[in-house]
């Protein structure tokens, strides 16, 4: 450490929000660059080498081979996936001195296909995997959140070929259990949730997330096992009436409920104005119309009617996820003024959707089912409608003359879980890997066929599969930060043992340096504390800040004839030995073999 | 192989250029993504994470420290060093979403500049080496001979600090000797040469070359060991002639030269009309005028002339690094028409010069020192001037009144070496590597200083160090290629050995296997041919191609208990000895382990 490049902060950075992320920049791990661009510095480069070879040896385990793309392409191929369009703002494109546009790819399944076009034709040069592990390019909308969402990132992404879908789910499930023991070995809890693959396409997805407080991701589980991401949770609706019981249902009536442009006013004058005998009106009783304007990825805009019960609120993820590519934009005064057909606060169904008189898109929550009887707006100014039923006086979720059914409100706790499991619980979670059955998406976009075993040229079925190799650095920080410091797990240390010179007699110098070399001679990494002018105790702060799992105290009580063996991973003050120096080596190295 | 993601090709690709370029993309090595842009294959990449394994090591070896920064970086930075102008079309520029400006760093001088800034402020925290492994990116105006000229490739980059210059001497020193002792590890012969440092600045710099005729950089050396770049030979001008001997000379005399564009027809017509009595005019004596176009970072254009013997020519390359960061364009007719005072092949001195009528700038070769007397155009159409004499009738290279001097003139064998130690030999290579000494220049621009011993702030000096990773690579494939293939030196070889199982009895299968796993087992990488429908020849055929170094057939002979061990290293047919089953493992260890 007397020659380390490292200056550790006692401060917390200003520009850094997650405790973990603080404690990376303040153990100088790593550094801010740029907005989003982080520098590795020697001891963050160490881990994050580390979790990269962890991931290389699962992978290899697999029989996934390792090659390496440039991360600058050319628009062609990304044109004919219409992804080139589809990543809208959230791509770097840049233009080349000949103006031929190029694009920093953020994932490769595009030219991954090619290059195997190029190379495989026959099924029996299948099933086949192949990964890189790469630098990527995002132009984040708000980089924030340290690594954790940062424009540049390391990610290992693999991609597999299969003649037929019993190859794809086999290559599938191969990687499934390689992530499971990647995330093992670092060291990082995850839970595998089901996801849907947004502008991915494809069938079966899930994500692994490393569940976390400070997580971007919320993900909703069942004590059953049930486990998806929200913007991957499908509603169970009601039971729909049938004909017969729909109309037995009384009559829709306008009445006057003048300054009642919200959920919560409207509730209040219905319960006062019009009390129903079995039961006051609630939220729920209410259908919510919110409108938001779609930017299409070839920048088109148009406006979108949501309805869904007024005991929810529209969930951005959700939203986002199921309009995609399409991206979501507040609808603003100036559309209300271009549809007059809209009364802002008092939306209802009968004036929405492309068959309607505004012939504004209008999609419903599936729990609109035939039969639901609605207090909604009766798209004049101070009117609400009560008793709209659904199925009868406009078209239900789903159900033939209405514009379909969107999976986009918010999901509750207690919600049940669209496999029957039982209630929801809602969690957060860090995103550290994905896997996707693309299926032949790509295979077709681009011509990936194969002769299969009967000489017929077939469409290959691909999947894709990512772990976020820097992200996984950023999570191991948050997983294991504890009031002192950064604490590795012993796959990823920067080091395996902590040597610190407690001390400034000649004696404490040599023991340490003579620890410290004979544990390398074993094989072992060291980091050695030799800083002659430092004090013990900023010594030890700076030891718990580092991280590494074992430190090792060559002080006080060498005169004794013993040194101090302290496990970072143990809480608090931790747990800590004394141990005679000629057995420390044995002991150090039998600790670090495990 | 029988999984291997590997086709190779019997026919060489109709876009690659040279002849171990050829070979990396028919030995499934390497494959062209796009402009400029490769695909590392298995093979390939394995081969580049060797070489990158030995610069780690070395660079390690000097006490440098590894380290990664983002490769896409803002400006700003670029901007206080003046680089972002500078870098003219070389680099890739983009906006982020929000119109922020951005490069794709070729080289990282500013960054670690301010993180250095940033972490030490204090002489003890140096001397300090920081280097890292990354994919770098270059507009480069012609892509073209494969690896060596890609815009997308491996370097190692690195940067020393020092507070003095005995400090940076010694960091230098350090480098240069790590660089040889890599390219020993490659098995890559290289040369250094002295180099000018172009837009870098600073003082001293080599470059490593690796001798090649299908190198695209020239140099020079002689037999007693002075090497430099084409750019960096400077001339060694004739002596001036004193006042005296000057006035003794005659007058200068224009006369009517007609149809004399050129310096061939203006030779000859010069013997014929005016010949001369001691001996006849040659292209030596006369002085050619050369207009070309500058256009400097900022865009703006300017006609430069310069004047040099007509035994001459300019060096594209040599002009290029004179002139710089301005580029060299064309001096097209438009130009002759906007300067009616240049007589387009009848271009003289006396109407050029900042000074002259013209006031259009006037370089000189070194050459045309005071005293030397020229035939050279007399600014009128048809007409030319003989004996004007430099340092009477015009100034001389760098004399005073005139522009200046430019080395720029081509360098031809048997000029006389700088240095005095005899005549010049020609000879190209490729850029392997290039170390600076940059001095002060980025520390001053960004404001790098430290506290010195006695507590003053003084002014980092630097250093920058460059290894081309995948350049060594497509050297390493250039050097190596016979005609049958591929030849990889032993340390970046893509396996250790090449197991042929030639034959398509069970027992050939099993004893190949069986030599394979042993050798596995004992801590080498082997490439097993197992391919069950593929025929000897054609495995003979690959295993050439590929150029693993040792090849091992397990065929016919096993019959007699016999394996066949090839060195692929040795010529033609190379060197063939037969090895008993029994002995084959411990002999391929030996082989290997050297």
């Amino acid at each position: 450490m007397s020659t380390l490049f490292l200056r550790t902060l006692r401060e917390d950075p200003a520009d850094a929000e997650l405790p973990g992320h603080k404690l990376l920049v303040r153990a100088g791990y790593v550094r801010r660059a740029a907005s989003g661009g982080f520098t590795w510095l020697p001891l963050g480069h160490r881990v994050l080498r580390r979790v990269e070879a962890v991931v290389r040896e699962e992978m290899d385990a697999i029989g996934a081979q390792e090659v390496h793309f440039p991360a600058l392409l050319p628009r062609e191929p990304y044109e004919a996936s219409g992804r080139w369009t589809d990543y809208g703002d959230n791509i770097f494109r840049l233009k080349d001195r000949r103006g031929a546009d190029h694009l920093l790819a953020p994932t490769h399944e595009e030219v991954f296909t090619l290059l195997v076009k190029d190379v495989c034709s026959s099924y029996k040069d299948l099933p086949l995997s192949l990964y890189q592990v790469q630098t990527k390019f995002r132009d984040e909308s708000r980089p924030r959140a340290g690594l954790l969402r940062a424009r540049e990132f390391v990610m290992k992404d693999s991609y597999s070929f299969d003649v037929d879908d019993a190859g794809l789910a086999a290559a599938y499930a191969r990687h499934r259990a390689a992530y499971w023991r990647i995330f093992e070995r670092l060291g990082l809890p995850v839970v595998a949730v089901s996801a849907v693959s947004g502008a991915m396409g494809g069938s079966a997805s899930e994500e692994f997330l490393h569940p976390s407080e400070h997580g971007e991701d919320a993900y909703v589980r069942t004590e059953a096992g049930y486990a998806a991401n929200v913007e991957a949770v499908t509603t169970l609706p009601p039971p729909a009436l049938d004909a017969a019981a729909i109309a037995a249902l009384p009559p829709a009536r306008v009445e006057d409920t003048p300054d009642t442009p919200t959920i919560d006013s409207l509730v209040a004058v219905a319960n006062e104005r019009f009390p129903r005998e079995d039961r006051p009106w609630t939220a729920a009783d209410t259908l919510k119309n919110v409108v938001v304007t779609l930017r299409h990825p070839d920048g088109t805009r148009e406006p979108l009617v949501v309805g869904l019960p007024g005991d929810r609120d529209l969930d951005a993820k959700r939203l986002e996820a199921a309009v995609a590519p399409a991206e979501v934009e507040p609808f603003e005064a100036a559309g209300f003024a271009a549809h007059p057909g809209l009364v802002r606060g008092y939306i209802g169904p009968t004036a929405l959707g492309t068959a309607s008189s505004t012939g504004v898109r209008y999609l419903l929550d599936p729990r609109v089912v035939a039969g639901t009887s609605w207090v909604t707006g009766a798209n004049e100014p101070g009117r609400h409608v009560f008793g709209l039923v659904a199925g009868r006086d406009f078209p239900a979720a789903g159900e033939e003359g209405g514009d379909g059914a969107i999976e986009a409100a918010t999901v509750l706790a207690g919600d049940p879980a669209p496999d029957g499991s039982g209630p929801l619980q809602l969690a957060r979670g860090m995103e550290m890997g994905h896997i996707f059955q693309l299926g032949r998406r790509f295979a077709q976009a681009l011509g990936l066929q194969v002769l299969d075993a009967n000489g017929k040229l077939v469409t290959v079925t691909m999947g894709s599969y990512g772990i976020g190799i820097s992200r996984a650095v950023a999570a191991l920080a948050e997983s294991g930060a504890d009031e002192l410091g950064l604490r590795w797990p012993r796959a990823v240390a920067p080091a395996d043992v902590h040597v610190v010179a407690a001390g400034k007699d000649d004696a404490v110098a040599e023991a340490s340096e003579a620890l410290a070399a004979e544990l390398v001679q074993a094989g072992l990494t060291v980091l050695l504390d030799d800083r002659a002018r430092v004090s013990p105790g900023v010594k030890f702060k700076d030891a718990e800040l580092l991280g590494v799992p074992t430190v090792v105290t060559v002080g006080k009580r060498l005169a004794d004839g013993v040194v101090e063996v302290r496990d970072r991973s143990v809480d608090g003050d931790g747990a800590r030995t004394d141990v005679a120096v000629a057995d420390a080596a044995a002991h150090l190295l039998a600790l670090v073999r495990g």
